[in-house]
Formats: C-alpha cells, sequence, structure tokens
C-alpha cells in the first residue's frame, strides 16, 4: 500500500480509543505483565506512546520542515517513561496519550502538507536519511506494532493456562526472545 | 498467570469495543487487507469471532458441562464466515459481534461455574482430552491473538512505505509466512 496521509490519519486517530477499550480499568495483572526481563507492559507501552508524543514524531517533523541546513534529529530515549510514570495511574497515562495525540493530529492537519513537503528529509541518527513521508508512515506502523505487542504481551500469560491448544494460538509462542523494546 | 474467571471475563468483555474503536469506520484500503493468500484481513478475522461465538466456545462449554458419556467438540468450521459474510458490511460485523458476546457472556455468568466443573472434561477433535478450564482460557488467548493479527496485518500495508525503519519496527517483518489461519 503506497502512503496516503488521510488513510495514516485515520489510524493514529484510532489509538488513543483502542487503547482505552483495551486497556481501561483492567486489572493490574495484565496491565503489568511482560513478556519477560527488560520488555515492554502494556502500561509501559502506553508511557512509550506519551514520549513518542512530546519528544519523537511531531518534533522530528518540525526539524524536517524548518528545512535547515541540518535536519538531525534528536535521539530518542526509549526508557525516559520508565521512571517519570513510576507513580501514575495508568488511566492517567491513556486520557494523557489521548490528549497529546489529539493536539498533535491538528497541528498535522494544520501544516497542510504537499507531495513535496513529504519528500523533504531529516537525518535519523541511526537510519541516515528519512523522507518525512517515511517518517509519518513509521508514526502509523509504531502505533499497530505496539498495540500487536500490547495483545501478545496479554495473551503469552495464559500460555500454561491453556494445555494443550498452544500449537493452535500461535500468539503464545510468538517472538520466544523478543526482538525490540521499540 | 494462572486461570481465573474474573480476569478472563475482563479481557473477553472489551474485545468488541477494542475492535469497534480500532477498525469502525476505516477506509476499506485497511479492513481488506491481508498478509498474502489464504490468510485473514481485519473484515475476515471479525466474521471468524462471530463463528467462534455461534459454533466454538459456549457451545463446546454446553458439551462439556452436559456431562455426557461422549462430550466430543464439533469441528470447528475455519471458513464459514466466507461465503455467509461476502456481502456484510464490517459494521454490521461488529455490532453482531458484540450483541453476541454480551449474550454469550452473560449465559457463562448464569452458570456460576465452580472449581470442579472448571476441571470437566470435552474431547477435542484435533487435541484430545481438555478441561473447561483450558477451553476458557483458550477462547480468552484467541481473542488476544485475533487483535494482534489485525493490527499486525494492517502494520504490514506499509512494509515499503516506512523505507528504512523496517529494521526498527519488526512488526512488519513477523511472520513472513502466516502460521495458521486462526
Amino acid at each position: 500500500m503506497r502512503f496516503d496521509l488521510q488513510l495514516s490519519l485515520e489510524v493514529l486517530r484510532r489509538t488513543p480509543g483502542t487503547l482505552l477499550a483495551l486497556l481501561s480499568d483492567l486489572d493490574e495483572r495484565w496491565i503489568r505483565a511482560t513478556e519477560g526481563p527488560e520488555t515492554f507492559s502494556a502500561f509501559d507501552v502506553v508511557g512509550h506512546l506519551i514520549d513518542g508524543e512530546e519528544t519523537d514524531w511531531i518534533p522530528r517533523a518540525r526539524i524536517i520542515l524548518a528545512r535547515g541546513p541540518n535536519p538531525a534529529f534528536e535521539p530518542y530515549d526509549r526508557f525516559r517513561h520508565r521512571d517519570r510514570n513510576a507513580h501514575r495511574s495508568l488511566t492517567s497515562l491513556l486520557e494523557q496519550f489521548g490528549r497529546l495525540r489529539a493536539e498533535n493530529l491538528g497541528l498535522l492537519g494544520s501544516w497542510q502538507l504537499t507531495d513535496a513537503d513529504l519528500e523533504l528529509l531529516g537525518a535519523h541518527p541511526g537510519l541516515g536519511r528519512v523522507t518525512l513521508r517515511q517518517l509519518l508512515a513509521a508514526w502509523v506502523v509504531h502505533d499497530l506494532g505496539h498495540l500487536a505487542q500490547v495483545t501478545r504481551v496479554m495473551a503469552k500469560q495464559y500460555r500454561e493456562a491453556i494445555g494443550p491448544w498452544a500449537p493452535y494460538l500461535p500468539v503464545v509462542t510468538d517472538r520466544p526472545v523478543p526482538r525490540s523494546y521499540r
């Protein structure tokens, strides 16, 4: 599928409501469960998505759109959320994520991006030259990947409970060693 | 995590609303996209979940609870939804799934299952002897696995659009050959 801004916005707009429907008032045992040491729980994912709204996608789009001589992105801190959210509730994080996402999509809409804008380049600290179009596509995939992660992590908690069903429900054996935090 | 009926109900209750938040009024290009031939789109998944409500989880629980001499489950038809939903809208399927799920969870609650009930056995056509507890745990994991699938399938549609980001967003390379329909 080719990148399309309206198609992308359709997904980006739905992520806060999807997380709210899935996680709101859910028992802590589901919310705090992980796939093992150094992997994200559902709670961690929502904190990480908040960090993305504040420090990743829109800030990087701004750097590209500033058209400066050196459109280098700041490195992204994947651990920022851990300390700052230690005493927060998931309800409060979900509310904050929804608010930040709505603000950021309002801003994105106000830019009225053209095809030429979408071809503008930024410099990613690990990936090198990337276009604004690729950045926005990555934002969509990042959302969907973390939704897949949250549901996979929850499913894995019942790996023993399903007994003989495991071969029929491959989600419980997905990524025996998780590949990445992101 | 050990099986817990209330924890399980928390997840089973949330699935229709989660799918509604994610998929309602979404463009057909997202809804109909698959991971390749003979794999499920988001539309297919909702149809498959309806089939599960009508022919799988609760009907099998009833067979177990009937305590007959031969608690054999009917084989499950993974293709049932294809023809019967060919001319339906996703909105109508989402509504039907929500209604069936609510009815089935009402029924499940009305049974007031004891630990002894959860140890009762059924005979699965492929897996052999399974307990009611394992059947209910599998229902939860089946929901979560299909939510992970829907978001993964959508994410993969932007595999080209994200350009150099692919190594940082492993969801687009998950399951190059999908392991199963289910």
